[in-house]
């Protein structure tokens, strides 16, 4: 299967850390090298890095470890392909824009003999993870027409209308999301997603991937530092919670802002089938 | 004033030697030094690579010098700011999907009091340049309303709208860009823009911002290989032609598909406020 990783904090972080143990899943410790993405948001503007190659190898995957951005949100994806060919477009997260956001999306499982209509937002690659994508835009679009940059819809509500697109596209198969436009960062559990939230006193952590160990206290600086970090699997040794499925997650400023249990969707069996 | 490069060639190349002249402008041989930006196509996928700092100081434009990624066609752009704050989502190019193709945008001039209405592409930063390119993407979304990823406009009559689109946005200022949705280039010309093709047999070149030179027959590596080159100003000692103002012209594979003539627009004098 694939896995997502993001990061909701209250100040710019940088990632170097969690996307060393990260990359060692796309082809080292897992197998996960059917291409690999990073995106950033500065503001309302995203820096994305991706390839179609394997991120344990990747040169641009090696340097953008130690790149100088930082970001209260950030989301990255490795992806063992099982639907879709390996090649750039069909690498995740996928950008889009609406309302003057950069939505940045990516998914982790397999849906099946899904084929939605589109009409504003088409798909670039051959994905279900894209053509879902695609098609929540657009819902959001129709269900939001008065929406603009300078009149975004009520939390809440956006929430609410997110949950019940995504328990439709559950009918379809494995749909663990993350998924933020910049002010928070949402994360849907179908099947493995957790997460662990970070506060003073910081301590020593260690990588699960890797023999490497950092002090929080020193890389976060800051005592007033949170942080929230998910992950399909741990990445770290430290105290992660599973997402039950169903759920649907939103973290702002490195705090839970809203838990909203949701239909679990996909059957059992299907519920199996974990591969994108 | 900023600055546009643009390539179009039948076969994927990489950028470092153009590159290493263009990057230099961005805040050595040249003021460009508010930004850089630079896309790769990869079928219908795009890189984009961008920095809100200068150029010739990035770590990341001396990354990408130096990458592995080749494309058909690439586009780069350098930004010294005249509208617009200096941050990354002001950063040129800008990208947009339409029809399940990317859309790139890169720009020079400046567009006073330039406010269009917006209807589904919303500007993310606050520029003139983006505005523009939101306005083109809404227009020819109504105008070509049943194209769609499998199913996109004729060629010449998109051409054609984009003359006219292009002529309107003119009377606004100094409207030099660069455009492409993967298959070719548009350069429009306002006021600076040239352009050079390369076809064998190849010779050595130079640099015009760097002591360097290389040996095309060596880099473009077969006799067939044709290459069109376009920026604001020449890079090389090689033969750059003009391209008159008022002109469009599209590059395919390396070689002009069309030139058409259009509106020179804007106000002699405002011809000679190039700032974007």
């Amino acid at each position: 299967m694939c896995q997502l990783l993001g990061t909701s904090c209250n100040r710019p972080t940088q990632i170097y850390f969690l996307w060393s143990g990260f990359q060692r899943r796309g082809g080292h410790t897992d197998t996960h090298s059917d291409g690999w993405g990073l995106s950033f948001f500065e503001g309302n503007s995203v820096r994305l890095f991706m390839d179609e190659n394997s991120c344990c190898n990747s040169s641009l995957a090696q340097w953008v470890k130690c790149c100088p951005f930082k970001s209260n949100i950030i989301m990255a994806h490795i992806r063992r392909a099982t639907e879709g060919t390996v090649e750039l477009s069909n690498t995740h997260p996928f950008v889009r824009e609406l309302w003057g956001r950069n939505w940045v999306f990516a998914h982790n499982g397999t849906l099946k003999n899904y084929y939605p209509e589109h009409k504003r937002f088409f798909p670039i690659g051959d994905t279900d993870s894209e053509r879902a994508f695609c098609w929540i835009m657009d819902q959001l679009a129709e269900r939001f027409p008065s929406a603009k940059p300078n009149a975004l819809p009520d939390k809440n509500e956006l929430l609410e209308v997110l949950l019940e697109l995504t328990t439709e596209v559950s009918k379809y198969g494995v749909f663990n999301y993350i998924l933020s436009y910049g002010e928070f960062l949402i994360a849907r559990c179908a099947s493995h997603l957790h997460y662990t939230l970070r506060q003073a006193p910081f301590g020593v952590i260690k990588l699960l991937d890797d023999n490497q160990e950092i002090d929080l206290g020193v890389v976060l600086d800051d005592v007033e530092t949170q942080m929230a970090v998910i992950a399909t699997q741990p990445l770290t040794n430290e105290h992660w919670l599973r997402i039950q499925p169903g759920v649907l997650m939103a973290f702002e400023n490195g705090k839970i802002i809203h838990t909203i249990q949701g239909d679990p969707g996909a059957t059992p069996g299907v519920a199996s089938v974990v591969g994108k």
